[in-house]
């Protein structure tokens, strides 16, 4: 029981066919944290500026989320800034200030160093590979990464996929990593490279999971009215992760229905902007939805 | 039971990453015929010209294919010459020779008037309609169509549609007639436009059934070693729409399970050039796979 998750903490500038928000609370771990409290204790480790506002932490605590490895610094907190356009399948970074993520150093307590599931969201591989060194019994470690450190920080993200138990792609991710083109040998090249299994990401197209053992495919859920995709990769992990934290073990069952429940996250999340709708999620409306999910293809 | 599709009946020359392959016996008739014979008697209407050879003929009709309505007209066969690359996703047409294609009118006999499951594979909208115009007691309509048609004929096609139980197309061909990017919307409006149901094919991202009463949706069987992807849309029709005309039913089980042996089917069809595959495909092939499919997703 109970997960920590490593990741940015942001103020996100979003505009979709749907409208246009400025510096709303959102990042990695945010966006995680948002599913997989539904599931399991989080604890937050990221950082933040002295521009943060106070009501984004009270909002966090409010929610269950464990901050006391959310670090105040001296500096502004990381901002982004997309749009999407047409189908709302790929952001458009428009700006990035990296802030006090640039010189993040995470730090945690004796507590939360004894954490046995671990999902280290996309940061410099640097700093997921500092705060792994901390943990004293990692059980089950979960990593997501992005298409900057692949190009940029290549040799140290592959150093650190041996230590990972599942590795968290998107589809072009994948690719790019494992230079193969079929999404299952991407993900059989990155089982090579060293994580003990690989959850590929597909956005509206769903998720493929590989293991030596098994393969796991599930669609998406279908949402007609996509708002905002912001986080729905973090959300759909939150939720995944969440789920297998709470189960304690790892079977092609448990597998599946974690893959449900990170599907079903994910697609309240893209209903809004922000955290707005996921913020809201009880329990027992992800449940709702994965009953109406399994109808889509269970026979 | 028993099905009867009009398309066409092709010599297609494929080069992909794994070969390159002169003439091959294929077209859209062709393909669906060795997918839907593994479930109800085929009756394939369509024209080749003198140049067919006559081995291919006698190969079609060693499957079980009815070729009574199969036409040998003066003039020469229907040509496709086309290529893939990369990820194998895109087909990239090289060369097309119509041939016979551009003046066929299709015959059928008394008895074949009669069969009430029918599908229109991809052919000129006015062939089409003037087929359709025979058929004495239709139960179920299948259409599928591409790009050029909707582009050349919508409007033809559009007037089609309201006379179609289930209109197949794949993603992008979904979008282009209704003019919407998310995929649901576009069903949503494909349905308004008169179709009363519509299957959207997604390749290797598994396919979306939307009805007004129910939305389904199942990933693409996962398949590393893609050797040709040319008519897997088809061999996908022909087992879904096999499956529906052998059940003789339409419910959200049968749907399900119709979706999951076109998928099946399907993902066969791509592992060989042309129907060097699906040709030698036995229905307990089918059901294997099928088990192994469920075991991808089922919880």
């Amino acid at each position: 029981m109970g997960i920590i998750v490593l990741g940015t903490v942001a103020l996100d500038s979003v505009k979709t066919p749907f409208g246009r928000h400025k510096e709303l609370l959102g990042g990695s771990a945010a966006h995680f944290s948002m599913a997989a409290r539904l599931f399991t204790p989080v604890d937050l480790v990221a950082v933040v500026g002295k521009d943060f506002p106070g009501e984004h932490i009270r909002f966090l605590k409010s929610k269950g989320v464990n901050l006391d490895s959310l670090l105040i610094d001296q500096g502004k907190t990381f901002r982004w800034e997309g749009e999407y356009r047409g189908d709302l399948n790929t952001a458009l970074t428009l700006n990035t200030e990296l802030g006090v993520l640039a010189t993040f150093k995470p730090y945690i307590s004796g507590r939360q160093s004894r954490i046995k599931n671990i999902f280290l969201a996309n940061v410099d591989p640097d700093i997921q590979r500092h705060l792994l060194g901390k943990m004293l019994n990692p059980e089950l470690i979960g990593l997501d990464s992005m298409n900057y450190w692949i190009n940029n920080k290549r040799k140290g993200l592959i150093a650190l996929l041996k230590h990972i138990d599942i590795y968290v792609a998107n589809d072009q991710e994948a690719r790019l990593l494992s230079g193969e083109n079929n999404i299952i040998k991407a993900a059989k090249a990155l089982r090579k490279m060293g994580a003990r299994m690989v959850l590929v990401k597909k956005g509206e197209n769903g998720v493929l999971f590989y293991s030596d053992k098994f393969i796991l495919s599930l669609p998406a859920y279908p949402v007609e009215g996509v708002v905002d995709p912001t986080g729905a990769g973090d959300t759909f992990a939150g939720g995944f992760m969440g789920y297998l934290a709470r189960s304690g073990k790892i079977t092609p069952l448990v597998l599946k229905k974690a893959l449900a429940y990170g599907t079903v996250a994910a697609s309240f999340n893209i209903e809004d902007f922000g955290l707005n709708r996921t913020c809201r999620l009880k329990p027992q409306d992800l449940a709702r939805r994965l009953n109406r999910f399994k109808e889509c293809f269970l026979f």
